[in-house]
C-alpha cells in the first residue's frame, strides 16, 4: 500500500458497490480531489418525483447517511408515508423512505423549477455536506430498459418491482443516443487533468455500459494519458451484491472475472489499462493478463471501511496512477 | 331536538368548522345522505405535490382520522420527511405530516393522469372509507387572493406562511370566471333533490364566497325549494376558530353574527332563509330578523360530537327541513 498522493481521480460508479470504493477513494484522497461520474440510467419519475438511485447511494454514503443495514436508502429511516400509501391502495413496490421522500421532493421541485440535474446534484451534495464532486452522467434523461423472458422492463421494474428475476436477454438505452455527457468531467478529460480513472466494482451492463455509451465518452477516456483501472464485480464467479453474475450466465457467459475483462477488451478496446481482481480469482490473472491488460491482485471485498481505504490505496498505486 | 329525518342534505364548507358540522350531519342523517361542497380557493401546488386542505380536512373528520390537538392533518401524524426537508434548506413552512404525504403524492399522481379533482376526491373518499359525497366546489383551479397591506397574497402564504398577521383589504378568486361548479351538484339542484342546503360557519370571505361565487351556483341554490341555513361563524363577536372576526374588523365591519347576516342579505339576496346564530348572541336576533331572515338560537359552539350531533339537529329541523 501506498500513502495517499495528491491528484484528481475520476470514479465511475452505479450505486452500492461503487459508492464504498468511492469512499474508501474520498478518505485516502485529499479533500476536493475525487470526482464521481455516476450511473442515471436507473432514474426514473414515480409517484410524480424524480428518483435518481445511483446519485443518492453515493450522496447518502459519501455524507455517512446510508442505511448499512439495508444497502440502499437513508440510516435510522421511517415509513410512514409508505405505509399510508399502501393503505391508500397507492404504488409501494419502491419503498422511499420518510427522510428519503424529503430528498425527492427537494430534486422534484429544482428540476420542476429549469435547473439541470448536474447543478441540481452539485447543490444537493453540498447542502448534505459532501466534500467530493458528484456528477450525473448526464443532465439528458437515459432510461436502461432491461429486455428479458418478460419482455421489455424498464430498470426499476426488473431490478425493485420483479427482485431481478426475470431472464435477461438484453439491454438497451433509451435516449442515450441524444444525450450529452456531463459537460465538465468532458471539459476535464480533454484537459488531461486526470491522474486515474477508476471503473468502480458496478454492474457492467447497467451501471457501467450506461456511462461507457454516452456519446464521446469512452474514446475520451481511452485517449487522455491517466490510466484507466477496472475493479472486477465479479468475485469468485459471484457478483458481491446484484445481479451482474445473474446476467452473465443468463446472457450465456461464464460469470466470472475474465469475463468481464473479456466484455470490456471487445466492448471498449484499448480502454482499460489495469484491471483488478481478487485473490480467490488469483488463477484467473494469466489469461485477463493475455488481453493486454495489467492485472492486479488483493482483496476486493469491501466490508469495513479500513477495507474500502485499502483497495482505494491499491487502485491508485496501479499502472502510475 | 328532532329526531333524524330522511333526505338529502348539502353542506357548503371551508376548512375545520365546516368538517366540524358536517361530522354532526353525517351521524345524524342515514348514511348517504350528507353531500358536503368544499371550498378550493385554498388550493395550490406546493414542493410540487396538489394540496387541497379543505376536502383534506373534510375526507379525514369524516374518516375518524383528524389531529384533534392540531386543529389540521391526521392523527399520530410523523414530520420526519419535514425535518430533513428542512435539514436541506427547503421550504417548511406548510407543514406537511409523513402519513399526509401520502395523500398528496396519491392525489397529485391520479390528477397528473388526467383525472378530474371530483373523480380524485370520490376515489380517495372510498379509500379513505368516507360514507358522505365530499364534492371540491369545481374541477377547475380557481386561487384564493388576499389583498393586504403586505400586497396581494396566495391564500396559504396569508394563512400559513404569516399566520393571518397582514392586514386584509380584499379578496379575489382567480379562475373564478372560467371555473364551472361542481357538475353532480348543480345537476341535483336543477332536479331538487336536497331537503336542505346547510351552509356550515366556515370564513364568508375565503370559504364559503369563493363557493357561492361560482358561475350560477348561489342563484342555483335560491331558485331550488329547500331551506338554505347558514350557521354564523361569528359567536359573541369572535370566530371560534381562524381569521373571520379579524378581517371583518379590518374590512370596516363589526365582527358579530348581524354583520354576517348582513354580509349574505347584500351579496347574496333572498339566498338565506334561517341564519343560526349562538345562544350568547341572542340579542341580535331582532335585527337579524329585520333582515328578512328567519333566526334560530342555539349552542353552536362544537366541542363534543355531541355537540355537533346536537346542532346539525337543530338546523335540520329549521325552515321546513
Amino acid at each position: 500500500m501506498t500513502a495517499a498522493v495528491a491528484g484528481t481521480v475520476l470514479a465511475l460508479s452505479g450505486g452500492v458497490g461503487g459508492a464504498k470504493l468511492a469512499l474508501g477513494l474520498e478518505d485516502v484522497l485529499p479533500p476536493g480531489q475525487l470526482q464521481v461520474l455516476v450511473n442515471t440510467g436507473d432514474d426514473f419519475e414515480h409517484l410524480g418525483l424524480r428518483i435518481s438511485p445511483d446519485i443518492d447511494t453515493l450522496l447518502y454514503t459519501l455524507s455517512g447517511r446510508a442505511n448499512q443495514e439495508l444497502g440502499w436508502g437513508l440510516a435510522g429511516e421511517t415509513w410512514q408515508a409508505m405505509q399510508a400509501l399502501e393503505e391508500l391502495g397507492g404504488e409501494t413496490w419502491f419503498r422511499l423512505g420518510d427522510r428519503d421522500l424529503a430528498t425527492h421532493l427537494w430534486r422534484s421541485q429544482q428540476l420542476a423549477s429549469g435547473r439541470g440535474l448536474a447543478a441540481v446534484t452539485a447543490d444537493l451534495a453540498r447542502r448534505l455536506g459532501v466534500r467530493s464532486l458528484v456528477y450525473p452522467m448526464s443532465d439528458d434523461p437515459v432510461a436502461t430498459t432491461v429486455h428479458s423472458d418478460r419482455g421489455a422492463l424498464p430498470f426499476q421494474h426488473y431490478f425493485v418491482r420483479y427482485q431481478c428475476e426475470p431472464v435477461v436477454t438484453g439491454f438497451t438505452f433509451e435516449g442515450i443516443d441524444a444525450a450529452t455527457p456531463n459537460s465538465e468531467v468532458m471539459c476535464q478529460l480533454r484537459k488531461e487533468c486526470y491522474r486515474a480513472v477508476v471503473i468502480c466494482p458496478s454492474n457492467p451492463f447497467v451501471s457501467v455500459d450506461p456511462i461507457l455509451q454516452l456519446a464521446g465518452l469512452w474514446p475520451a477516456l481511452r485517449d487522455q494519458p491517466a490510466p484507466v483501472i477496472v475493479v472486477s464485480p465479479i468475485v469468485a464467479g459471484q457478483a458481491i451484491k446484484g445481479p451482474a453474475a445473474k446476467m452473465m450466465s443468463e446472457l450465456g457467459q461464464d460469470a466470472s472475472a475474465l469475463e468481464v475483462a473479456r466484455y470490456y477488451c471487445a466492448r471498449y478496446p484499448g480502454l482499460v489499462d489495469c484491471f483488478v481482481i481478487d485473490t480467490s480469482d488469483a488463477k484467473l490473472a494469466g489469461e485477463i493478463g493475455e488481453l493486454g491488460l495489467e492485472v492486479a491482485i488483493t482483496s476486493t471485498i469491501m466490508k469495513s471501511r479500513a477495507d474500502k481505504q485499502a483497495l482505494a490505496r491499491f487502485c491508485l498505486a496501479l499502472g502510475g496512477a
